[in-house]
C-alpha cells in the first residue's frame, strides 16, 4: 500500500490555489445557506449584482457574477416576470438591455441578505475589524494587479 | 435611458464575493497562461494537488480540485495511460483506489510548474514578503472557519 504523504505541500503556500480552494468551499456552503432561505444561488448572484451597482447591462452582470450568458439570461427574465428586474433599452444603443431592481426586488434581496451577512460572518469568525479591513484591503490589491494586467 | 450606478455598492465589503471574484478572475487567466504551456487546467489541477499531496485516493482528489468525478477518473486514467500517474488498490481496503505521480509525472508538473508561479507572483505584485505571510495566515483562517463548520 502507497504510504500517504510524500507530496511537498506546495499547494499550501501558493495564494491562487487558497482563494480557489476558499471560494469553492464558500460557494458549497452558501448554496446550501441559500436553499434554507429558500432562493438558489444563480438567482442570489443576479439579485446581489444588481443591487450593488444599480443598473448594469446583461453583458456585465456575466462579468460581475461569472455566470453564463444563457443562465443569466434566464434569470433575468424570471426576475422580470416575477416583478423583481426590471429591462430597459438603452436610448442611446438599442441594441443595449439595461436591467435594474424593482422595489420589489430589492425586498426579495432584503429577505435574503442576512444569510448572506451570517455566512461572512462565520468565514470570518475569530477575525478583529482591523484584520477584516486588511484583509479587504489586499483582495482588492490582488483584484488591481489582476485588472491591471487585462 | 437609466443612470448608471444607483447600487450601494455593497459587494465591494462582501469578503466572501470579493474571495469569488478574485478566484474566477485567476482561473480565467491561469488558463489561458496554462493553454500557452500546452497543458489544460483540468489536468493542471489534478498533477498539482499530486505533487502537494503526494498520494491520494480519487475522492480525495475530487475535494481538493473542486473538479467533478467524472472529469477527474477521466484525467488520472489519460495521466496513467501515459505513464504521468500509477494507480494502485489499496491492500486494506480493495475499493479504494491510491493515485500517485511516477517520475516522468513530477517532471511533467515541473514543466509547468514556473508558470504557476508567475501566475502567482503577478497576482502579488507589489506584496511585501511580510505582507503575503499576513495573507497567507488570514487565508489559511478563513479555510479553518470553514472547515470547523463542517
Amino acid at each position: 500500500m502507497p504510504i500517504a504523504g510524500h507530496g511537498d505541500k506546495w499547494l499550501q503556500n501558493f495564494v491562487p490555489y487558497l482563494i480557489y480552494r476558499i471560494s469553492n468551499q464558500l460557494n458549497k456552503r452558501l448554496r446550501g445557506r441559500l436553499r434554507k432561505s429558500g432562493i438558489n444561488i444563480a438567482r442570489w448572484r443576479v439579485l446581489s449584482v444588481l443591487r450593488a451597482h444599480g443598473d448594469l447591462t446583461l453583458g456585465r452582470i456575466v462579468d460581475l457574477t461569472a455566470m453564463d450568458q444563457p443562465a443569466v439570461s434566464r434569470i433575468v427574465t424570471q426576475l422580470e416576470r416575477e416583478g423583481l428586474a426590471r429591462r430597459e433599452v438603452s436610448t442611446k444603443d438599442s441594441r443595449v438591455v439595461h436591467v435594474s431592481l424593482t422595489k420589489a426586488g430589492e425586498k426579495a434581496f432584503a429577505e435574503v441578505y442576512p444569510t448572506a451577512q451570517k455566512h461572512q460572518k462565520r468565514a470570518l469568525s475569530g477575525f478583529t475589524s482591523k484584520e477584516i479591513d486588511t484583509l479587504k484591503k489586499y483582495l482588492r490589491r490582488i483584484q488591481n494587479n489582476i485588472e491591471a494586467e487585462e
